[in-house]
């Protein structure tokens, strides 16, 4: 993907880690953190792939529960100073560093600097997380295209969710958990049907793998607090009904048949 | 992922093999490629990454350009027949399994037959194939959301598109390329505007990758014949403008700023 570069030139990866599991890294996301010489890495990626950056001095850069995240331009400073200073330096984003990562404002920041970089895609959790759980995004008869969108606030979320015709697509909320109730009374009081099927993936690809399925009606009320600190992937469309059935034999937990409120943790 | 299984026990993995490159398949991916009794892959599947299944019997059940592609029955009764027979089969499908790969439609049949399987997500074409050329599908100021659509017929893209707000978000059309006339058309008649940062991305991960931006007006008549048969992925939306500048450093080749039209070829 890349090319090679002096030794003595510094080189930033913005590299996507995927969704937690080490075994969702790419062979490149593998290579580039076993050679970096630095790895700033933000709170969703999992210890187990920081860990494998043996050589790599490593730094958390990210947003903890209750506290600031680091300034966007102290990270982008750091990855100057440090390629300029001839490190290799990978820039760890979980997921795709081009969804919701800033990737193209660090992107943008490392041009206007002059040093030289690539971007490693990375398998999205917009995409894994809900297959993981045994929800396509996309499946024929159901759902021929899918939306995903930022849930962190409203007015991320709200001018695009608004211009979409209710139920026409599956709609994938990353970041949404904490506003879940604020998008179930937009998107039902836009016309989505209440009892359109609706999940939530925690910790996609993590042994603490979690899902929770029921209809967008029950979406504020569901039980949240049991996934901790995982982060969570909202799905909502048709596509969730077949978690029913793929859900337990995908990778993640069977959802117990419960009525239209199903809750599984752990693995098989 | 996946629990062990018994020797004996066949068993099916639906695998992502992300957009071409080998390097961008997943550590799990050439994992169940190296131990694989069987690879059924498809058209779009790089032949290098099928190569790395060096002790599996591998066949083509994709479509080829003019001729039919082998019925998805059939593909599912040699998943299903090999299975029973204590084979790992590896069913590898071009980007993630679930995005317009009929993934769903075959762990269904996977499961109706009492076979056991695994889904194995990958870097989908989607967000990697833009974010190879330079263009992140989220960018904050530029949008907040990516709606991914296929484009092998209006049927399928119309329902979709007709019902979002015309420049509201990030669009990516896959398999859209023969249909992109009708695409253009589509989006100018209801409302976005002519201008729009428009980019066609083929063989995204690979040494022949080629983009060519410019602008949705200009969608019809972009010169497609020089890609051949790689695949093509359709990039509508603000975002674009971007490739202009981060197109030069990652991993696909500059755009030649050529007015509102840039062609590129090869990489650098």
């Amino acid at each position: 993907m890349t090319t090679t570069q002096s030794p003595h030139e510094g080189f930033v990866s913005l590299v996507g880690a995927g969704p937690g599991d080490p075994e969702l890294l790419t062979l490149r996301a593998l290579r580039c953190l076993q050679v970096a010489d630095l790895v700033l890495y933000d709170a969703l990626v999992s210890l187990e792939v920081v860990a494998l950056a043996s050589r790599a001095q490593r730094f958390f850069v990210g947003k903890r529960a209750h506290s600031k995240a680091m300034a966007q331009e102290t990270i982008n400073h750091l990855m100057i100073r440090a390629a300029r200073r001839g490190k290799h330096v990978v820039r760890l984003k979980s997921g795709d560093p081009f969804v919701f990562g800033r990737g193209g404002e660090e992107a943008l920041a490392l041009h206007a600097a002059g040093v030289p970089f690539e971007v490693v895609p990375g398998v999205t959790s917009g995409v894994a997380a809900p297959g993981l759980a045994g929800i396509p995004v996309t499946h024929r008869g159901l759902s021929s295209g899918f939306l995903v969108v930022t849930g962190h606030v409203e007015g991320a979320y709200g001018p695009i969710l608004e211009s979409v015709t209710p139920n026409s697509l599956t709609v994938v909320v990353m970041m949404g958990i904490e506003s879940r109730a604020g998008l179930m009374s937009f998107l039902i009081g836009r016309g989505w049907r209440r009892n359109t099927p609706t999940a939530i993936v925690f910790g996609a690809a993590s042994a603490d793998a979690f899902s929770w399925t029921g209809t967008l009606a029950e979406l504020a009320a569901a039980p949240v607090q049991a996934a901790g600190d995982a982060p969570g992937t909202i799905v909502i469309g048709e596509v969730v009904s077949l978690a029913r059935v793929l859900g337990q034999e995908s990778s993640l937990p069977a959802s117990k048949a419960a009525g239209d409120t199903n809750l599984s943790i752990g693995r098989q």
